[in-house]
């Protein structure tokens, strides 16, 4: 199987991900092309001529698993500190680039905001936790030995937001929380409007990190940002630091910062989250 | 030697080049990186660690040398068949990419327009000849085959033009004829000055291969192009069809035929050129 890549750029440069094959099904060999070349192979076999295609993989699974760690810090709470407001992002990287944005760039918007909230006179009243997971990309492993081990924790954990698409420009807030709440996190959002952020609606999803921990019914909030560029570099050799605007990547700092002060300082909890929508 | 790519894209393809030695320099190993890998590699010198870099090069050069040819192709004159103005571009390329732009784009080009001008109800007076080299690349070793081949002629080519810079949009004109004929290029460029070309000055010099003909003396005519993304792509594995812009190509198409038409045409020589500026 060969597939066109699916961004919207024009580099030599595959955009790559996982493959997942039906039970019943013989597993071929995959591979998806750049642009360009998808291009040239199409024009090739339009001419209705022979065309031989010689396809080097070098991707393989190893045999041996590998044990990788997740990485947790916190913002301890002065009022609440069991209470937590959970902010994840992922410290493995697909294998062609460096990682910037996926997910370099994550790791650093949470890691800032926590910091930022960290050095102010005092501390929020709940504890702001962040988590650098292992293993998002190859089946959320970090992720599920988060909900393993501090499952007991879990219905103490107020709110949970993952940043995991680059650095570009937050522009809405989505939360996921009880109808009756939904005013209070209106309120909240005209604090980022001018960062550009406009509240969308209660239909928040989380991230993939996230969604290992969906049993839990914790509120979500995604802070959706600009994708403009983000699947022209994701899982490419070209996803390295210069691609990375400073300017976003603080835009969406600030945009973190506000929203995880206020869901920390918050006075009442916002109760359990509804059922995600299906 | 490893150097930083001259583009000014991001993507992770470096852009590459011949390398000549001075006669009394240890010939070593010499590589260009992409501009992510540069700023990488210069990230980790300015940390003051040891930095090992594994540097893997396939480029080499063969024990025996192989035989190319140059194409040619004529309009013929209808009154001066033995006055030649000739159009020169490229067919080898550089080994990353196709050679979509450096050098597809000028053959294109000026086959293109000397098509057209083919296709008139009458041919012009003199002989529209297009020279397609081998071995611009390498050495100009097909230029200067032809300058060999054809000596005795080149006395009776009346003007000569080179595509060589991609498809980018045609902006300027420069001539390099005796003063007395700045008048009448001046005059042919308002011809021009609807596809949105100027007429610059009579510092014309010919791309590489017409370097090859410079003995000659031949009256030259630079159609000088938008440059903006070329370096982007040159030389890169980025150099593919998808980078070149119909719309730019065809301005290009008109600028050439339009151009090479009133040389054909004109009814006095241009006479010698003067010696181009050092």
């Amino acid at each position: 199987v060969l597939i066109r890549s699916i961004g919207t750029d024009h580099d030599r440069l595959p955009h790559t991900g996982t493959l997942r094959y039906a039970d019943d099904v013989p597993q071929i060999p995959a591979a998806a092309l750049s642009q360009p070349d998808a291009d040239n192979l199409a024009l090739q076999l339009q001419t209705g001529q022979t065309v031989r295609f010689r396809l080097y993989l070098t991707c393989r699974l190893e045999a041996e698993m590998r044990t990788s760690a997740n990485v947790l810090a916190e913002v301890l709470g002065r009022e609440k500190p069991d209470e937590v407001v959970l902010l994840a992002a992922h410290l493995d990287s697909w294998d062609l680039g460096t990682g910037a944005l996926d997910n370099g760039a994550g790791c650093a918007i949470i890691a800032a905001a926590a910091q930022l909230i960290g050095q102010l006179p005092q501390p929020p009243r709940r504890t702001i936790r962040v988590l650098l997971t292992a293993n998002e990309e190859f089946g959320l492993s970090g992720a599920r030995a988060y909900a393993e081990k501090y499952q007991a924790e879990l219905g103490s954990h107020v709110a949970a937001l993952e940043s995991d698409f680059g650095a570009g420009r937050l522009w809405a807030l989505r939360s996921l929380v009880k109808e009756d709440k939904v005013p209070l996190v209106r309120a909240w959002a005209e604090l980022l409007a001018p960062l550009g952020i406009v509240y969308r609606d209660n239909s928040a999803r989380g991230g993939a990190d996230l969604s290992a921990l969906a049993a839990a019914r914790i509120p979500l909030f995604d802070l959706r940002q600009d994708g403009t560029a983000y699947f022209d570099y994701h899982h490419t050799a070209n996803d390295t630091l210069d691609k990375v605007v400073p300017a976003e990547l603080q835009q969406n700092v600030a945009g973190y910062a506000t929203l995880v002060y206020l869901l920390a300082e918050n006075p009442e909890n916002l109760g359990r989250a509804p059922e995600p929508a299906p």
